[in-house]
Parts: C-alpha cells; structure tokens; sequence
C-alpha cells in the first residue's frame, strides 16, 4: 500500500489501538513437547480472545525471509522493511538510546587488535569487557579531532562494540566498511561509494588513523574496524502517516530506540512484564496507539529454551484480562518475528495472528496457535499490510475512492 | 523479492534441496471421476509426507493466468516470469537442445505456402512431414548467405515449425514478427522496432528474398514466417543467484534447455520416471539442488485422459520412500502448473504445493491434493517466492537486517 495513498485515507478519531507483540513469537513443533510453544502454552485467555477475533498467519518480511529486529519492527509499523532497512550503526544508536541528530553520520565500530605490521589478529580485541571499552571510548571521544567543523562522538555499546557518530553540516553516510572481515589482513582504506562522499570519507581515513596512535599502548583494543556507515534522516512519524499519537512500551532499548525513530512517545521507565501492563493502563487516556514489546520470548527462544518460552507466553496470557478491561478499540496480538527453540534463534515462519475489534470478521479459530491460525479470516498476510488493517478496524480509514 | 536482496543473503551449505516437479499437476473435480485426479489417486506415500509438511496452493504466475511452460519454470526457480518472457524462438532452441551463443539471433520459423502473386495460402505448409522440414532446413543452412561475417543456421523442431540462427557481431533481436497472423496476405516485410536493430532487420530481409528463391521448387513449403525474434543472453545461474550446484533431470529436451539456461548441470541420458529417479539416486552426493521433472502428468492431461493421468500420480507415488531414503533436507512435491484432464489443456489453476523439511511447520494437511493443501500453513503462495523458502528451511539464508 502505498503510503501517500494511505496518509490520505486516514481521518481523525478517538479510537484507540494497541500492539501487543510478544518478540519472537512463532515457533515450529519440538520434538518430544506436543506441539509449538503456543501449541503447549495454557493460554485460556489468549484462546478465549481469538474466538471472538479474527485470526491469521503473518510473514514478518515474505517467504522465506528471516528478519532482524529492525526490518521485522519497521514492517510491523507499516513501514516498508526493504526502503528502511536502516544501517547497522543507527541501529545501534538506537539501541543504546542514544539522541541522533540529521546532521549524523553514524557506523559501527569494533575494536580489534592488529600486529606491528597493522594487519588484524582480532576482529574483535578478545571481547573487552564493556568497562575497557568505556574508558577507550571516553578518551576517543576527548582526543579524536576532525577538521571543518565536524564533532566526532565515539559510543560504548558492549564489549568490543561501539558506535562512530559525525556530525557536522553536508556529511554523507555512502561510506564502504573497513572491516576486512577476515584475520591476518589490514584494515582497508574508507572508500566513499559516490563522488559526494569523497570529503566525509576523508575524514574518516584521518579519524582512524589517529585512533591508531591514540589506542597505540593498548594491549587489545589498539586499533577500530567500521561497518554500516549511514546518515540519519528523519523518518515519517505515525503521526504524519497515521495521525497517531503514539506510545512505546518497551524495557529494551533497542526496541525503544526503533520507536523514537518513527515518532513514537517513548517510556523508559519500565524494566519488566509487570511494569509494562501498568504502564498501558497508567498512559491510556493519552495516546490512541499503543506498542507494548515483550522480548522475553525471543530470549528464551533464542537459548532454545522450549518450556522457558512456554511460560512467558503464559505469563503474558495472564494480563490479557487487564488490556481487555481498558476497552481498546483494535487489540492486535502477534510477534514480529518467529524464534523457535528448535532452532535457538529468529526464523522465517510466519507468526500467528490476531486481530480483535468490534468490527472483525470472527473465524472460526478458537486457540491461538500456528496450527490453528491457519484457518483464520485474515489468511496469510504481510507485516507492512497489518496497520491499515489496524487503522481500518479502529474507523480511522476513509473510503478509496467515490 | 529482489534477486540482488536475496543474493547477498545467500549462504554456502551443504544442505541438498529437491524439487520434484509433476508437469501440470494440478487438476479440477471431473464429472464422473469423484474428485480431482490428485483426489482420485491412491497416493498412500504422497499422504504420509504431506502429513509430516506443510502444504499450501500455488499461483504459477498469478490469480487467473494460464502459464506456457517457459515462464512456470522460470517462476518455479525463483526468476520472475515477467522480466524472463523469454522469446519463442530461444525456447524452442532450448527445446531442441541447440546450443545458443551470446552473437545469436532467434526467431522461431513456420514454413508456408504463398500463392503466385505472394499472398499466404497455408500458415503452415500444410503441417508437411518432420522429414520434409529436416531436408529443407538443411539446403536453407547450406545455401543462405548473409553479409557482414554473419552466419545463418536454420534448425528443423517439428513438421513446419523450424528456428532461424543469424550468428555474428552487433545483432540486435528487436526486430517484428513477419507473420501476419491471416491468410490471403503477403508476409510482413522483417521491420526494426528500434534503430539499432535496422541492420540486422536488413539482414533478415534479405534471407526472406534469398529463402524465397531457395524454395521456389516446393510444393507446400515455399515460405517462411518470422516470429519471437530475441537475442539470446547469458541468464543468472542458480549458482549466481543461491550459491546452488544444481542437476537437471528430465526427459524432454524443452526442460533441459531451460535447465540449461539458468545454468543447471543437465542428464540426457535419461528417458523414463524409473531412470529418472534411478539418477536422482547416483548423482546425489555430486549436487546441492535437484529438479527432477516428470512429463506425463501434463501429456496425460492435455489428452483429457484423466484415469490415465491418475494413474502417473500413482506411479510417482510409488518412487517416494526411494526419494525419501536419500535423506534430503529440503523436499517440495509440486508441479509447474495445472492441466486437468477436465480442460485437455493448461490452466490457470493454483497447484497443490507441499515442502518438507526438518523445519517445516507441519500443518493440519494429512491428503496431498488441491482442496486438503487450502487449508496448509504455506496458504496460498506465488511459486516465484518457493525458492526463498526452500532455501530457508536448507538453512542457506541468513538474515535480514540486523
């Protein structure tokens, strides 16, 4: 759906929605357990809610595709996961919550280890702890200096990672890694991609080589690697393309950091289940859309941890009660991806889906699994296709045409 | 899915994907017959793999659209239908195993009979003996002369249907049909759609002089009509595109040259469902795709013999547990489109789809036929989008995005 079409459609209202998306939902049958983690979960309220909605099951991107978190939670909004498959160094700086601005140029930055003759011997520096990398980042921060007015900002994230943000006016992120991603090579030159990049990827061959000599005395970290450079633009808001004010519950930030992105109010006060579900019934009156992000069940999914799956499913079963007492106009449930614990980590099946409003089409699916999804109204859909079915059902959406 | 996107999400394995194709497979209930040919079919194997699947519908092309064989296979290996229509004449090169350079020019070419003042009397000669084409074809090869360096090669296929080579430098295919597609009018003059083809469009006019001359003596066949001029190009291998050593394995020389085409390795010596499976057996280790196509089922079903297709399905069935013994980790039973009996021809049926693998998730569907797949958990799926998912479940994509 194109979404200067949709943008058009869409009318003011009070109806409110809420995304309830359990993070690595779907699953495949395990050996020895019966069936699908949602097959084994005791979800009494889940299945109660999917006799009275209607159901579905969801590709995150198309067939075959396994989804990172970024393109599968960019679908899930609407957005096209293929036009904003945003660079891994954004990513990142959402995931450490950290404020971008457009004037940004951002990449992710490992620490390695190179030999005198500078040829890399540890693509990540034997995994620095996360307090090394600190210090290492806080005197690069200080040190590093760029001409043309451009500020260099470097950013712990975890262990041997960080992240490189330029700012400054007229940067460009078209800007090749230097990560040879392999041992025993140098680290290659920054080549700008186009013309354009040529100034910015200058600056970067100057950065990295005064790290070279600022890391000189380290015994690990004493040289970086880069990858996915990118500019931050700013993307169109929920509210530009739905007239949503919208609301993010999430206790990671990565997922937090996604929801900035799009515009969304950001909660960052909450650090578990519990919390969460308060939050939804605290923020209610405020905001017509909501995003409530479990990430629990991609965890345990990707330790390959069936039962542990199993039982955050039930946890989460155990608040439906509170959701459906707020009344929400849409309540969609699904994940944004599939972990199966068979596999330990994300997968390309399609997740089930559910989709309760007062003007669904109620199928004839009454648990809400894999299996039974199957023969649910919604077919088999794709993610960037949920929200204007969202918005539909919420009376948000006007006719196409006369 | 954009090829150059699933391309770099490609991984080299060792995982062994099969496709077993049965040519027109899919069917309608028939009046008398209890059901479609799949339906009517003791298929007790196919049943115990679709059990342990999962299963779906398949779209050839799209809702309604009634393929050629060309563009279903293109589909059924990942290649879009639309940008690789390729011309008639390369397919019916293909179809003879003729082996096509890069400097080649094809049109496929019907022998006609044209009344003394030139007008068209007879499409196509009278459909004269194959044996007849073969003698003429070969006095045209020996005494057709073009300018420039060019070489032409005239090739029989069967009764008046022949295709015309122009060999050489600079050639250009876009060049319009010289069939008027009526009688009781004079053949097209050979017209450039495009300026650069107008010297091989010259060309081409002066062979249509030359042939009519070199025939003047035939009684039926004493002209040629020109259609489906392309040039012939180099296509994206499966090794290009998934990284996949692949063998063809078919009796007809019109999917051996498709094979052929996407750069499949090709056995010729096979010429019956048991040799074909025998094959499948001894090349196994060689290989990481397999495309195993049996022919009948369509020939039985553009006959309108729908017992006689029933009973191929059955004897397919019976090749199962051999195909199954080898272990594969990918195994989708389909076809390329459907003829039922019903029609005596192609239609645009969707296809009954089932893809086993060790990841699959296993559906309701315990029948392997085309109203038990509607309720599978691949729902109703393009076959363009099968090979991303059978490359999936061999674990040969990595993910998307971070």
């Amino acid at each position: 759906m194109d979404p200067k079409i949709l943008a058009d459609l869409v009318i003011p209202g009070a109806a409110k929605i809420v995304f309830l998306i359990m993070d690595g939902l779907g699953g495949i049958q395990m050996d020895g357990k019966g069936g699908t983690e949602l097959q084994a979960a005791r979800t009494p309220n889940l299945d109660r809610l999917a006799e009275i909605s209607s159901c579905g099951l969801m590709d995150p991107i198309g067939p075959g595709i396994t989804p990172g978190s970024g393109p599968a939670h960019f679908a899930l909004f609407g957005y096209d996961p293929f036009e904003y498959n945003i660079g891994r160094g954004i990513l990142e700086a959402t995931g450490i919550d950290f404020p971008l601005t457009e004037q940004d140029v951002v990449a992710r930055m490992n620490f390695a280890t190179v030999d005198p003759e500078g040829r890399v011997v540890d693509r990540r520096a034997g995994r620095i702890p996360t307090e090394t990398s600190q210090r290492i980042c806080k005197k690069l921060s200080q040190e590093l200096r760029a001409g043309g007015g451009v500020k260099v900002i470097v950013e712990p994230v975890k262990e041997h990672r960080a992240i490189l943000v330029l700012r400054g006016e007229g940067l460009r992120g078209e800007i090749e890694d230097t990560d040879p991603e392999r041992e025993g090579v140098p680290p290659l030159a920054p080549k700008a991609a186009v013309r354009e990049a040529e100034r910015t990827a200058s600056l970067v061959g100057e950065i990295v080589i005064q790290t070279g000599k600022i890391l000189a005395g380290e015994p690990k970290a004493n040289m970086v690697l880069l990858r996915g450079f990118a500019k931050h633009t700013r993307y169109p808001s929920m509210k530009d393309r739905y007239g949503l004010n919208s609301l993010a519950i999430a206790t990671y930030p990565m997922y937090r950091g996604i929801s900035r992105l799009v515009g969304m109010k950001v909660l960052s006060e909450v650090s578990n289940l519990k919390e969460e579900f308060r939050a939804l019934n605290d923020h209610f009156p405020k905001y017509d859309f909501f995003y409530l992000h479990v990430k629990q069940t991609d965890s345990r999914g990707e330790d390959g941890n069936f039962d542990a799956k199993v039982a955050v499913i039930e946890e989460v079963d155990q608040y439906l009660p509170q959701v459906m007492a707020l009344q929400p106009d849409v309540l969609v449930v699904t994940g944004d991806h599939s972990t199966p614990a068979k596999m330990a980590g994300h997968s390309w099946h399609p997740l089930p889906l559910l989709l309760y409003s007062k003007y669904c089409l109620v199928d004839a699916v009454k648990m809400f699994d894999e299996v039974s999804c199957i023969g649910g109204a919604l077919g088999r859909m794709r993610a960037v296709d949920l929200m204007p079915l969202a918005l539909a059902n919420a009376r948000r959406l006007n006719k196409f045409g006369a």
